[in-house]
């Protein structure tokens, strides 16, 4: 199924400026990035630190006990053995969370709870089973140790100044942990990225519209792309339905640049509603369109701008080649918008492909799939079918420099979540 | 470092129910799901079904063109090629979002934009590539169509009572996109199960404190137990901290068991506050504990219970230690709680270790590592400390069979995001 036709046809539909993928990632970068902003540390999961954030004092601030047992001076129980047991004098106890009042001397040790101070004079912690009681306040011990042993240092955790968690990778529960030991209970962060997303076309009527008359298709693109744009830790914001009038689109964007950090539209697929989008994009601001094509299949029609600094992203009409070049191509453009310069890493699962697939040199080709017991089975179907996205549970990317893969190869398959 | 010692050792600190990591994930699986709730579709991403949704009629709802091309009836371009043109009259023009009005008869053709709606008598588009203009009103068709070709049935992207989404399958980005097509714009999900954090630990204080007393230290457990839950679909509520005292810790729980659908304790790690949390645990409810204590490093001082339906777990007191196995155990609940049986997929990533993993047949190890080309290089430090989290990017599962594995295996990487 040719659905999306050859630049290079009789009837000279051209896009002017196609780029293929690889480029676009690479080379399509504007400038803009979101202010930044003080939240509070339990908002702050997947937001993106401005700065890294460095460890206010030494953590975890006090020589702490890893395991129940004794504080000992080491030396004290060299040569120690199950056999030749060493008997040191209990000369007191550590309580939870207090400064210990007991010092430990030679031939002494203090019982300790796990995560209790270490106390003066002690070097290392005998964990409770290899110590008996001997007799009242005194101990068997049979197992030498160390120092250090069964104690965290006062700066283990973290030395005074160094950096807890780096800036530019969205924070991760373990990150917040780590914050809130700190104490560090607010966090500078970029601002999420407002995202407008405008449908276009006279055929879209709101997903709400209970009836259709012929012809009539509801906006499936606006909520999916609302959906990956949160995912992308952006703010989308519904910019409505535009009718396929150009200076209705004109009015709408330039509303939309103000209030936009990125200004996402799914185009009408008819080829005056793409030339008519790429018209008013060209007249919104410098440095203006940086492609308009893009060789991958599905979502060949795809325009990508910087308009006056607010990237503009003029998607497919189809809400399946839109939604899939926004992940491929939308999501990591909130994400830079929004400082994120590393990316979370994404589900994927190698599998081996039920049958070959076709492809042409120099285009990326996504390929929807189904993964089940290792076997990656492409379902194929019209660009137009979101079923074929829906029944998907990842998809393949089938490179430019290739020209198909053969059945059996194994493939990455990136997972949907 | 033997930070948690082998329950089978002299001095008889003994778990009374270990479990492994397995028999726990298939074996404990609390009834209770949370109730059904109505919402936005805008609002649903990542939300749980409680039903499969259904497309309430046929999708796209009429016969639509995939292209932009003439509607034909197929027959009239039998035969024809580049060298030998059929030559059809254009009878009209179709519109988009609109009911034809043309009818296409033998002979004839209407220009079609893509997404119009096939006219009555034609069964095919040809691309517009494949036509050219021969005079005013007669196009030249060079390539032949087949009954069906640049067309999608009414029905082919759902047919009406197809089942658009799964019950039980939290709502990808596509998902409602297609629901959107269908005019669903709220769906039935299970409410976010409500898990309240408890903290206990007479050395513990809130993140917020600025200055700390000697043997004191931060909540570290509790923000990060949130995000987790958040991520997992939950709906995380502070419990607050509680003091080592059996009956603070009771009434606290008493307290949260009427409004939570699960609970967590980050109990203290010292031997009698782990025996306290069993103690009260054990005074709240049928049918009780579960397990004390599970096969897994870091993370064995586990208890598990069903506190008269609502599923509690005690993470061991180290903020470590309970991220480990909270992401291990306490995910998986929330999620079953919350009605999801078809987990999204986590990423990972398939790597040759750096060196050489010791671990005893039995026990689970879970070990942190940094990926850095193909290569996973284990971060080894006391399970008390947090850094070793934060410095990670992932983990390396040593399954309970295996007595370690050697330098250059390749091993799974489960990665955090």
């Amino acid at each position: 199924m040719a659905t999306e036709p050859d630049p290079a046809t009789r009837a000279g539909r051209e896009f002017f400026t196609t780029r293929t993928v690889g480029e676009t990632l690479a080379g399509f970068r504007p400038p803009r990035r979101t202010p930044a902003e003080t939240i509070p540390l339990d908002r702050a999961t997947h937001r993106v630190p401005v700065t890294p954030v460095t460890a206010p004092h030494a953590l975890p601030g006090f020589a702490r006990s890893t395991v129940d047992g004794y504080a000992v001076r080491a030396a004290d129980t060299y040569g120690v053995s199950e056999g030749l047991p060493g008997y040191l004098r209990v000369a007191g106890a550590v309580a939870m969370g207090a400064e210990p009042e007991v010092v430990v001397g030679p031939g002494t040790v203090a019982s300790m709870p796990t995560g209790g101070v270490l106390p003066a004079g002690a070097d290392a912690v005998v964990m409770i089973e290899y110590t008996q009681e001997a007799m009242a306040d005194t101990i068997e011990v049979v197992r030498p140790v160390a120092p250090g042993d069964g104690v965290v240092r006062a700066d283990e955790d973290a030395a005074p100044g160094a950096e807890l968690v780096p800036s530019g990778r969205p924070l991760r529960a373990q990150d917040l942990g780590m914050l809130a030991a700190a104490g560090v209970t607010s966090v500078t962060v970029h601002a999420r990225p407002r995202v407008t997303i405008l449908s276009t076309g006279d055929e879209v009527v709101p997903p709400g519209t209970a009836v259709l008359r012929p012809g009539q298709v509801r906006d499936a693109s606006a909520v999916a792309l609302a959906a990956m744009v949160a995912d992308a830790g952006g703010e989308p914001a519904a910019g409505g339905i535009v009718p396929d009038d150009p200076q209705a689109l004109e009015a709408a964007l330039r509303a939309a640049l103000t209030a936009s950090d990125l200004i996402v539209i799914s185009a009408g697929s008819s080829v005056g509603a793409r030339d008519e989008t790429a018209g008013v994009v060209r007249r919104l601001g410098q440095p203006g369109i940086w492609c308009h094509g893009l060789a991958i299949r599905p979502g060949k029609p795809t325009l990508l701008a910087d308009c006056g600094g607010v990237p503009v992203i003029g998607l497919p009409g189809n809400p399946r080649s839109a939604l899939v070049v926004f992940r491929l191509i939308g999501i990591a453009l909130v994400r830079l918008v929004g400082g994120c310069t590393m990316p979370p890493p994404e589900p994927a699962v190698r599998a081996r492909l039920a049958r070959d697939l076709a492809s042409a040199t120099g285009r990326l080709d996504i390929v929807q799939v189904r993964v089940h017991d290792g076997i990656a089975t492409p379902l194929f179907g019209l660009s137009a079918l979101l079923s074929v996205l829906t029944a998907a549970d990842g998809y393949v990317i089938v490179p430019e420099e290739a020209t198909g893969l053969d059945a059996g190869a194994e493939v990455e398959v990136t997972l949907y979540r």
